[in-house]
């Protein structure tokens, strides 16, 4: 074999790699741009049906950064007439933990969980009648909903434990965070790494939809 | 130049090629499959973050399928001892809708709005204790959190316009809507695709975080 059909067979075979990774390089690429709108839908969706209340949870540590990232995906919630009546008090302090699920017999999971946050109403923000917010607890709930999605999407398992609207329960919840009067704790969300599998429930029911009027 | 040294140049330049495509399919294979999860988390993240109150839509129309996809997304929220205290009434005809704005002059937007969802209580929902629901409204609020994170994701806009506490709204929503006594709508959700560039507002207040206690 001579040296022009040598190269003349290596030439062919490398054009025919290439053009291979060519085709593999636009396809992949097709799939990943081109809906790329509507894989975030898709995900985003994925995400709310894979929320479940998680009340068990590993000895996997649970970071400072990942506690301020949830607060933020709470902060981010709509509120009536923007005026964000919330406050959040982050426990991840072990002993603080313990003081805290001994306060709170109802709250059992606390005990194992790494970190809490309660999302509490602040009755010092006004709205513009002058008055405290109305809307307080709907915010909070919202804000709640982000923060509990955020969590899922982490990994993270988490639990709406009631605040408001049991005096009972937000009594113990005030007195074990030192709450001022002005504070209402909405909930107290135990946060930490899954332990076993938990999973979603289907809650999907089209008898609780009516189109265009009751 | 004899064929030999022609085909050597070839080979070495489609040699190069094939190397720099390789090179790249195996980055970009990197990037989309080892951190899945943490893409996810930040694709949550983000469309938390980018939810914005929408008030003025273009006249694209939004399809039945995709409003069951926001009602089913609504329905994954979590509520108080697994009530689910709520009904959703879905409004999409052109008819419809503009008797829904005449009616409800403090939702102006529903006049140029492509469909709206009335996210109700449902009172006749009793609880383990035979009575209904205390916590409806923090129920129905997180369900709403829920369906306008997923609108935001559909590339939709959409807006909550109060119904509860406000004695006036929730009779001008059940009066427009038909809806029966023991139906309480806590909102109603004008959806259409945003006219313009609507910007989410940056909400996070360190301020608004405790550490352990108060």
């Amino acid at each position: 074999m001579n040296d022009a059909l040598k190269y003349k067979i290596v030439s062919l075979v490398l054009a025919i790699g290439l053009l291979a990774s060519l085709i593999h390089l636009v396809v992949s690429q097709k799939q990943a741009t081109q809906p790329e709108h509507k894989r975030a839908a898709e995900i985003v969706m994925q995400n709310i049906l894979s929320r479940k209340s998680v009340r068990s949870y590993t000895n996997r540590p649970v970071s400072r950064a990942q506690l301020d990232t949830l607060v933020r995906a709470a902060m981010a919630a709509p509120t009536g007439m923007d005026t964000r009546p919330w406050k959040f008090v982050v426990i991840d302090d072990k002993n603080a933990m313990q003081q805290l699920a001994a306060k709170l017999p109802r709250a059992k999971m606390l005990a194992e969980a790494q970190a809490a946050i309660a999302v509490c109403g602040d009755m010092s923000v006004l709205s513009k009648d002058g008055k405290p917010s109305r809307n307080w607890m709907l915010d909070c709930s919202a804000a709640t909903e982000n923060l509990l999605l955020q969590a899922e999407a982490m990994g993270l398992g988490a639990v709406w434990t009631a605040g408001y609207p049991y005096p009972d329960r937000m009594e113990a919840i005030k007195s074990a965070l030192s709450l001022p009067d002005h504070i209402i704790p909405l909930n107290l969300i135990p946060i930490g790494y899954p332990k076993g599998d938990p999973q979603p429930k289907d809650k999907y029911n089209k008898d609780n939809i009516h189109y265009n009027k009751w």
